[in-house]
């Protein structure tokens, strides 16, 4: 046994002969570069403790993932092929959980909206393309590599596997909940993970198969766990210092860019494929050469950049001079003229010294809460990814909302925070 | 109040008003740099969760000096003298249990290995050179700066303020224990302490004045504190992964300076003026701008420069392919040679590829555990801070392996380990 | 100081000095007599851990009080007044804290609905009557018993000690709810009591003193609280088996007063004063000396009575064989019918054997999510005890549910629990 | 699945099919009553929330039993003997795991020194007796009843099974520290559990079978459980005020006794048969109905009683007005006489007010830390069973001490306390 101490999951352990796969990829290049990949990108300069990386989020995956599979083993009275079938697909589960990160990049969300492409299309390339550990699950077993692919497109023809990876309560989310509560300090994201895995149950619902939880037991879980999801979008992952500083990073990037295009810069070539020219020739070594090191290496040489605006970025995200939240008052254009005008009396281009914020546009892959009101009758199949069902003793699904009119009400609320972000000395003229 | 949360304190508060001085440090350049510096260096490759940085360290230094200065001032029958120390000298021990920290660079050990300076010195300076901190210190009251590092140095004329800080018992070794332990997942460093808090005590002893704990209530948190660090020496900070990757960064080091004076390496102005000039010109400004961020940005280049040994080593650590340590056999001069024979007809050099460990020589500053016997007759000054005193009713203070023969027993014993690492390769032929 | 550990608080202290009166009034007969009732009455049948007793939680509310009270007072911009007010009553505040639940008998919910006196009408009495309680409050301020009395009774003229003990966020369900929480194992309870106490404000709504929550940082533990609450109520306090053991030992109070009054039985003394002669002439020393104890040993010897309903209702009780829940199925008057036919068929009598439960109608004291809708456009005194406001920067309190769609749901649900429990040998018929 | 929650082990988990057994034994009224005996006696006067009972003790056991075998059944390179015989003994590993206690009476310690009947006699006797508790054990399998007392009598062929539930490292002593370290809220009792089940290991020592820890990772946590029970007992289980409650509660049946033979009590028969006629013809069902509820009826009844010494005694128990530790001065015999001279004097008879106690020859069962130095040479067979064993990769048993100075420290030092107690008015006057 590998044994890996965690903060959250106390112990994460590894069979060295059984799941020799899960080391072999553990042990690659691309993998462990997610140890200088944090989980929650700039929300350490709002929680200081939420340094947690993505390399061990992604073995906490591994760990609920074989406890989920366990569970769901040990129940009587579901029908015997859900267990058949999380049995033949276990292993491609664990390396699947083990994996789905690997294409996160640095600051994903501010890389993403500067090349355009998602974390998710690299993770596929990682997975598929030349690297270590394509040979590893090729090696495995001879198309493997693609099966993981299709699990992680959600396309595979095991729905139970699917669905344990990718869905309203999946190992994923489950995971990163209570880490990012545990890391960052802030009580919300605690739920009762013991007595939620306790009330797991697998059934069949509108032709799919899903998890859910026990109709009698699980009930105040369920709610408990959307309403910790709740709290955490609102006061962590939305928090508006971290959410400032988000922004800040996206502008380096635009501003990195322009002043490429001006020959004012030199990009290291790494970091240049990937945000100047990454539509065209981008290759995934390059990417994967990227990480925050670097990025952060170069804000601090760019802190000392001939363009002020370069600099002045850059030396607000080293010193945590972040842009402050300006509350929008009367009339919101008449409002944002005057705050562009004081801007512009004072040197500060709108482009680079106004940055707004609509967090529902953020990346964050949880539509649940911000998602449209539920349509009346129908419900496409990716929204259907998108409910917590409770099972009666017949193994009738039904979706939570019908059960919470709690849930119900966030589900009709979503979560849309419009802010507005300028420098400090601009705010105090208002 | 400012608020901060932490996974180890849960909330952290600082005035804003009267503790003004403690935001504007905190807003520096230079205390902001420790978002990068971790706690523990390259303890997470051994224990992913440590991710976490002397900025939340220091922080939590600040919240436990504040909570001993109110426990102490609240305790009957003890000399107001004490009380009156501290409540005189509240600011310089919060400002300095904050600066306590600031010079460390990255990874501390391996740096200070190479370049032949403590940390210390670089805390000094920062303190007392041109600095924001110095600034803000001075602005605060004229001659602080000073004072702040005479409490650093030990040598400030306020006993009670230097032993709070550095001793036995003070606020530094207690948070970082807990910290580590938490973030680490390792339980060894748990301990009791609101418990510990509670038996507080201060009083005079040879002379001296001493921070210890109550006689008749603290002999069990006493003893099981000081486990607590052994336990932590012994399986965290001395883990032969971590100690492998802390000789590998030192290997670095040493090649790059060599490479340097061959001309074969193009080092960053910084880094080549802390670790090459080092002893001639470097400023305190390139020290500044050094981070762990650049050193890993330097050893994703380097595990692609020409020099086999230097990209050897740097991929190793980006892929962590550590060294494996050997277990010595029969003779150890024989053994030695037999090991460095292999090595030889594998064409690794000895220099690079035969570490040796001698964990007792490391820089970690407790000297209790590593310290010879107690001599008999004679403590010199030194040796008198690194006990821990228990004070009885009338307030004579006893030191503690008095009273507790498994303590005696730890102290007789100290942590003392040697070992020996080789690349896996060469380790397989044994 | 005098410490007690307290698995919730972790210490909590009293000062032999200042605080005397408080020590005083543990060591009196009527205190010490809480460490024989159960906080959780027959809950423990359900969740074996929660044994805990009224004596630890008074300590813990007081603890929470000097909490709280110590945090009101560090705030700024507030009214000095509220500092002031609760300065002047602090030792008011914490003998009431400490007393609160001094009046509680053996089995409350049961013993309460038998006698039909409340136990808060005790709990003036002990304060009140002859005894060492009174006399030790006397002692301390001649007029100090009957001050307490009329915090008790919600008219003491100190508005901010009357809500600080007995409101919507009074330190007496906030203690009960983690304390609850915690022994039970049931994690429902649990919320982030330290950012709770950061949270904390004073102010002034419709002319009356209330503690509140920052609006701006508190929005989400107010949420998370009322919703800890509600889980509590749902899943603990009012889950089947639970009820049905209070109901059974309701019937064995209500046997045993049939038979004395067929001369069929032998009560003890005290426990007949209280029970039979309730409303005549009960004195306080038999209800100060009736424990659990003595109610079990009762029900040990009941066991064996020749009466046929006595001694089974009693052997259920002892060996954990408790009525069932039977879902009632169709409409309700003709399925009674049947149940009620069925009893009869095995010789059971109905008055004895089918035992209803109406849980709003239970005494938890908490009207909150039991009340009925809020009434449009006014508000009396009582229910604006049962709100939770949120204070914005200018004072001005917001009630929650105008903040939080969530709790606006709860709040116009309810909880209305009717169960139908019948023995499980009939159970099996339907 | 029937589902226990827990606060120590949060959930304990018994299956209804296959574990039917045990849950039938849970049932029984016998098992039943374990929920009327609290775990730690008077510990609750000293520790206010140590109300927890032996219930959910037992089941507690029976859940790390069932840990412990899982952990065992997945280990490699260990003879497979070792896993089919715990697999082959599984059921009776547990049913004795929950059964180890069922002996117990009221204020165990106590109650055996008056009775001279030791708990372990009651259980054998419950567990092969006329009882519930044996039908069901004969029924689930004829002779099982006989099998189970082999195992607590520690002659059962099954070595595995005995040292699985009594030895040093047994599940039974790893359930009520953490339990008791738990509900005290103490810290002193807390370990890494995980850690320990993770660092299990199986072996042959000395021609006996013996479960014990990995030597390589193991070492730290058998220092750190070791050290975890010698805190426990000196500040836990012999804390003075406790041991001076359970004192008093002796002398409160030695004077029942008394008072019975001068015909000046009514004892209940129950209570009489078991204290009084003990040697000759108490009954198992009378200690069955003999509860902690009974007792302290009886303490009530007794407090009014007219002999002076025990209205005293039983005034003092509930209002915790315990004797006080007096500091032996001088010599013993000379202050010993002083103290009873001065009893005398005011008329308190030194056989009820001079309490003397000598911690070591209590009856917890933990004899490692009280046992005399290791006898050189020779380990007799009881001694071997209060060992712990580190085994190396080659299934090589090394006891603790030989590889730990300080286990070896504790081991040669024992607790030994002597302590004297008088009425706090008499104490005064020394």
């Amino acid at each position: 046994m590998k044994t890996f101490r965690d903060p959250v999951h106390n112990i994460v352990s590894i069979d060295k002969q059984s799941e020799k796969v899960l080391l072999d990829l553990i042990d690659t290049r691309e993998f462990q570069r997610l140890r200088h990949t944090r989980q929650l990108g700039l929300s350490s300069f709002t929680y200081p403790g939420a340094e947690h990386t993505r390399f061990m989020h992604s073995l906490g995956v591994v760990h609920l993932t074989k406890r989920f599979i366990d569970k769901i083993s040990t129940l009587k009275n579901i029908d015997q092929k859900y267990i058949d079938e999380l049995h033949d697909n276990r292993m491609l589960a664990l390396v699947t959980a083990l994996l789905h990160d690997i294409g996160h990049g640095p600051f994903s969300h501010a890389l993403e909206k500067t090349t355009k492409i998602k974390h998710e299309s690299w993770t596929i390339e990682i997975i598929t393309g030349d690297t270590e550990v394509k040979k590893i699950l090729e090696y495995h077993r001879s198309g493997f590599s693609h099966e993981v692919a299709e699990v992680i497109r959600r396309t595979h023809k095991s729905k139970a596997i699917v669905k344990l990876l990718s869905s309203q309560l999946d190992t994923d989310r489950i995971d990163y909940l209570i880490r990012d509560s545990k890391f960052t300090g802030a009580g919300y994201g605690a739920f009762d993970l013991e007595w939620l895995i306790n009330c797991l149950r697998i059934g069949e619902v509108n032709g799919d198969t899903e998890f859910g939880l026990d109709l009698n037991k699980g009930l105040s879980i369920a709610e408990d766990f959307v309403m910790a999801r709740y709290y955490m979008y609102v006061n962590v992952y939305f928090h508006r210092a971290t959410r400032s500083a988000e922004l800040i990073m996206d502008k380096i990037f635009q501003r990195a860019i322009e002043l490429n295009n001006l020959g004012k810069i030199d990009l290291p070539e790494d970091l240049a494929e990937i945000i100047i020219k990454s539509s065209t020739s981008k290759t995934l070594t390059n990417y994967l050469n990227l990480s925050e090191n670097t990025i952060w290496h170069y804000i601090v040489l760019w802190s000392k950049h001939e363009d002020n605006i370069m600099s002045d970025l850059c030396t607000r995200l080293l010193n945590r001079k972040l842009f402050k939240e300006i509350q929008i008052e009367g009339n919101l254009i008449d409002f944002t003229e005057k705050v562009i005008n004081s801007l512009k009396e004072h040197g500060l281009p709108r482009e680079y010294y106004l940055l707004t914020d609509e967090a529902t546009s953020s990346s964050y892959k949880d539509h649940y809460i911000t998602q449209k009101p539920k349509s009346e009758g129908s419900e496409n199949e990716k929204e259907a990814s998108e409910q917590i069902f409770l099972f009666d003793k017949s193994g009738n699904g039904i979706e939570l909302s019908n059960k919470s009119k709690i849930i119900n009400q966030i589900r009709n609320e979503g979560i849309k925070i419009d802010r507005m972000f300028i420098p400090e000395q601009i705010r105090r003229l208002f």
